[in-house]
């Protein structure tokens, strides 16, 4: 039922030998590195060299479509094509960047490629894709539900050749990373404006720009995600020229609904990856561990657990496999019913079982000597990135309603 | 992703367009017809009626796989082009029997076509796939955790040119139905074979053999399933000839082994079936009645419910088809792993959604006036068929921990 | 902590030794006559045979509160010292009424009792003390979210010296049953009246008054609870003299209000009972059955349930009798928290352990040889009952939320 | 029903005023100093400042009971009558260090009390319980299921006057603490002593003894829990005088029982108090956030969520009451079951009521700007303290069934 390009048959072989001959052999080092070093923000130099590793392997850039393959040097993959791709780039937390295929720079890169012009594409599409850069997505703000982007409050103004940016964003993933050089921002340019969806306007503004502050990092479940981390940054009449727009102005709204689709669920597709691989660290885990006279695996409770993690996976990755298909098919519009049922089925599927993986090990589960609990918070942390599960259930029920109700 | 073959959409088509016309204008009379009458177990004219008319219609025994294509008028649909099929069918609890694609008939049918001699043919597997006569297949018993299928207690011993069988068995679906004119039974009729799995034969029984008693029905939370029920059915010096064993004596656990995969799935269609059309119908009640000054529907606790139902239904249909795709390709021992998993992942699923489907529809989701109460029993009843799902967990889990751990 | 008064202990161990003489060894007796009666809405002489011997042990009418004991021959139990009573006689669905502590009967003796004339209660209440008569209490409307009182729409008019009913209810325990000689209805009599709260009365309806039709017994999961049962029942121009009102025109929803505080905590604890007796038979299924070498009780996941079900059922005891305390200090509305907390945990509960305890019984413990399934429907049947959960669930939240915001 | 004593009650008067006073003022400079401070494991000044105050208000060594009261100025509190305070002081993860509550010092402090010798209590119980100096208890090991105390492997042999300890352990809370003085160290003195609960010895090491080796703290979901903290220690030649043994030789398992019950449902008070908070901070939340223009207190889904985090923590409450009040009266081994259902049933009911709570406040809600993160994971760890949740329902598992099977 479900075939893979060959294209993409290779890719997952050249990307499974990949991952065997570089990335699981360095994860201790990694995880000491991080550890040790004392700017947690700067680059980490690992992940340069796998860079070029991965880059000379072909495994770069191969979450770009091919409708935008004329941005990269290989023909494009479709989302089902890439999907087995991005889960097993999951399967370390860290991985995804090392192909240039982590969040929040893939989606931003779309962004560049869709809505940039020739020249921001040159100044900042161009050191994207050679990894050289980093980005960040501005959209969320702490005071108020931003799951509506409608409510985005950062004033953008203009005053003579500047748009002039006054405000507060936070979870602003990459924005504490050092390599981290531009920031697309999502702000309101035309408050009165009848339209709600005509109201908002993106802006490129570079990192260093006076009166961008970064004011501190964010931690979910006490884990900061350096060197990436999630900041809150705060914007005090920072000018940039009326050129930096994206797009054009007003057009603020249009940009971030052509941008969330994929980047939800290149998500559900990396946790199933840290899901699969949970599973699979339990099942080790049940054979190497006795109590009370049996080994784990021999425990009827532990069959149950394994027995469920196993066909939670299958389900959890056919319904993103056919929400891939879907997009492939007719667009993220048309999808929307699938994304948002992958988008609030997935993490809390992967949450809780990787729960149930980290108990099998007991203690030590909880621990840095496993993936398992900085997966869980990736999976909870998901359940609230691009608004809260309530948000897309209630379009979702709303849809679903309508269809089954319209005559 | 998910092709069907043409001749599977047509079948698809013309199966939805019959259940417009013939089954849904039926549901009322049906069950007016159940109530009043004395006779719960005789036939009900009116199934008898509808079956001449899908007979006619060409949507008869589309149970039936390519390879045993040669005992029908039609090629054959594989357990994926049947799939959706049997959903469509299982929206209506009643209907299968309509379309000669009732359990356990279709079970019992494939292990004539494959086991059965053309004497026993002739006799047996000709009037079952006109639809004249209905059979049971007897393995389950009282006493024992029948789970496991080397359990089994009755005894089967030779004397002369006779079986003898002595012993009881129940949840024998199809026991009461006076239609029922051959019970396949299994029994031990080797205690002493020092393998386990050549203990046990299985022979043909006519129902009206003397010694057989139909003790009572079984019910299963309430319902009798009338007219087929399930029966507990006593077995007292049972006489049947010697060539009414089936493929061999000490050969019934093969027998068994073969027969249980394709109804395991097509118990799981069915269910999607009705948990589909249980989401649809809470979707109408939602917009239709109204507490606190606004519809159900604008309720977010109800969009949440029905946004879950939607995915829900999406996984476990994804993941049927999947087991019928591997099926269909490797045959039922090679899919035993997604087998288990829809077995023990489908039932409990389809139980949750039509519990929450039917407090959407407040008390009266309870009552015979919806098809939902009736759904919901078949869900709980089918977490015990076929053995509990502890024992497909039990299963299924050591199969995924040895996966990951040999080397 | 928890401590009885000796008056309730001592009825405690009668009525554990009365359970254990005349209702267990009844169990059998009772459902083969009710399988085989041909009128399953008569009265049953083994009921009635019983509830002699009830009056004559002293358990009888305990439901009865110290502050309407002028209408029995004891002191009255407070709710906290009734709460383990009604759970002991919950342990047999049927076993309630053999006391006359059974629903509706008790909640309306309670009407009777506060709301009722003299005349009124000599006519009704001093047979129902009896157990002479039963009576229904109808409320709930087919057309209406019923959970919201004001909703009711059966109308009661006043012509010359009589009240003229016209209107249907469902859902009316009792009506079926032949024993039942008395109806309290709940209408609307003055729907423009600009409170919405003074629009009902409640008028008293003997069964028998011409105009008043018994549609049909309606099933809960298959269950018709005969004799019992649920009936829907249709008023055409009903007719009844004017001094049939309960308390005054208009005084309907106050009576409302009044009556079902106690009402939902007698059903959580009668649920508990039947909780409690499904976790004994699991226990003892658990150790006189064996699978795949090992009886149940050494399974770990056996333990686990078994495990859980206990713990379940410790918290839900002592929510109910919190709850019970709470109602004995300050009265039914001051508790209406601890209420909503019971009657939207207690059933769930209730119904997510008995499934547990079916699980472990194999396919027998959905048949009627257990009291599982029964149970089963009623805790699934109490989640709707007096108004779905998400209606208390509302209400709850609102109270907590404020409780936690207002300064 | 709950009726704390005169002395409870005046006790948690004076607690929640402390509280309000000088905990919750300070919880943001608190914050702020552990993410300035370099050294995390060093005395936080301000502890040490509401140290000297909670003693000054006579609210200090609350946790020892009537029955220890003579190593105390008060006179003792029962588990009861303590349980109310415990929840306070739980609502501010790091309070009960201030007031001398805190684990594992308190169940130490008993060890000290009940098992150490005058010396022993001199050197090391008083400035215990003065607040001076902090311990730690080395049970659990990396390499084996330590829920199993039999299977502790590190080595305690004697040589000359010494004994000699050789082995590792981990998971050691305050072994990170630099005001952690004195380690109770659990190991195998006898490893051939038939009585595999004789093969256990208990010495006393101090923490700066030669071959103490503090090897690295672990995490749990990302938290270190400094200044605290929960580390590896490996003990190699480790030597200590022979008096130094509590207790005596081979008496360590008999230790090991007699200290796990109290601790067990310490947590679970301070848990129901941190899900109590939470449940308040999500209160306030719902009520000052808006989306799709209702507030949050006005959806039915926040509403329902509300509610069900009510009933649960009076759930859990209730259970670790009754489990108190229990443990009062017969002691902790006649109350092991009660214990074994709190400690199963009430940390993961409060991780799954904060993660509720968390999705209320949005993406905010997984910082530590708030205190249900950190929450969260003092759940989610207790799920593994003192032994995994399966291995208590394993116990539990048996205590019931055999209870309601034993004649």
């Amino acid at each position: 039922m479900i075939e893979f390009s060959d294209k993409s048959q290779q890719l997952q072989n050249h990307l499974l030998a990949f991952m065997d001959e570089h990335i699981y052999p360095n994860e201790r080092a990694y995880s000491e590195y991080m550890h040790s070093v004392e700017n947690r923000w700067a680059p980490v130099p690992l992940i340069d060299d796998l860079k070029e590793k991965a880059k000379a392997a072909g495994l770069w850039n191969l979450f770009v479509p091919p409708t935008l393959s004329q941005f990269v040097d290989h023909e494009g993959l479709s989302n089902f094509d890439y999907a087995p791709l991005a889960e097993i780039m999951g399967r370390v937390l860290w991985a995804p960047e090392v192909f240039n295929c982590n969040a929040p720079d893939t989606g931003n890169m779309e962004v560049f490629m869709k809505y940039g012009n020739e020249q921001q594409q040159a100044q900042w599409l161009t050191p994207l894709l050679n990894g050289e850069i980093r980005s960040s997505y501005l959209m969320t703000e702490p005071q108020v539900a931003s799951s509506d982007a409608t409510n985005v409050e950062l004033s953008i103004t203009q005053e003579g050749e500047s748009w002039v940016l006054n405000g507060k964003k936070w979870f602003i993933t990459n924005a504490m990373y050092e390599r981290t050089a531009i920031f697309i921002v999502m702000g309101k340019s035309d408050p009165e404006n009848e339209s709600r969806h005509k109201q908002q306007t993106q802006v490129l503004v570079p990192k260093n720009t006076p009166g961008v502050e970064i004011i501190r990092p964010l931690t979910t479940l006490g884990y900061d995600d350096a060197p990436i981390g999630h900041a809150e940054v705060h914007f005090k009449d920072v000018r940039v020229p009326l050129e930096n727009v994206l797009l054009g102005e007003g057009r603020g709204f249009e940009i971030a609904q052509g941008r969330l689709g994929p980047g939800r669920i290149h998500h559900c597709m990396r946790l199933i990856g840290i899901g699969q691989r949970s599973l699979e660290l339990a099942c080790e885990r049940s054979t190497s561990r006795s109590t009370f006279g049996r080994s784990l695996s021999q425990h009827q409770s532990v069959r149950e657990d394994i027995s469920k993690c196993y066909s939670e996976l299958e389900m959890a990755r056919l319904l993103v496999l056919k929400t891939c298909s879907r997009m492939d098919e007719v667009g993220a519009k048309g999808a929307m019913d699938l994304i948002a049922a992958s988008k609030t089925t997935v993490p809390i599927l992967i949450q809780n079982l990787i729960d149930r993986c980290m108990q099998i090990h007991g203690a030590g589960g909880l621990t840095e000597d496993y993936c398992m609990a900085e997966g869980f918070n990736y999976a909870r942390w998901c359940r609230q990135a691009d608004g809260p599960d309530q948000v897309h259930h209630m379009a979702l029920g709303k849809i679903i309603i309508n269809r089954f109700t319209e005559s």
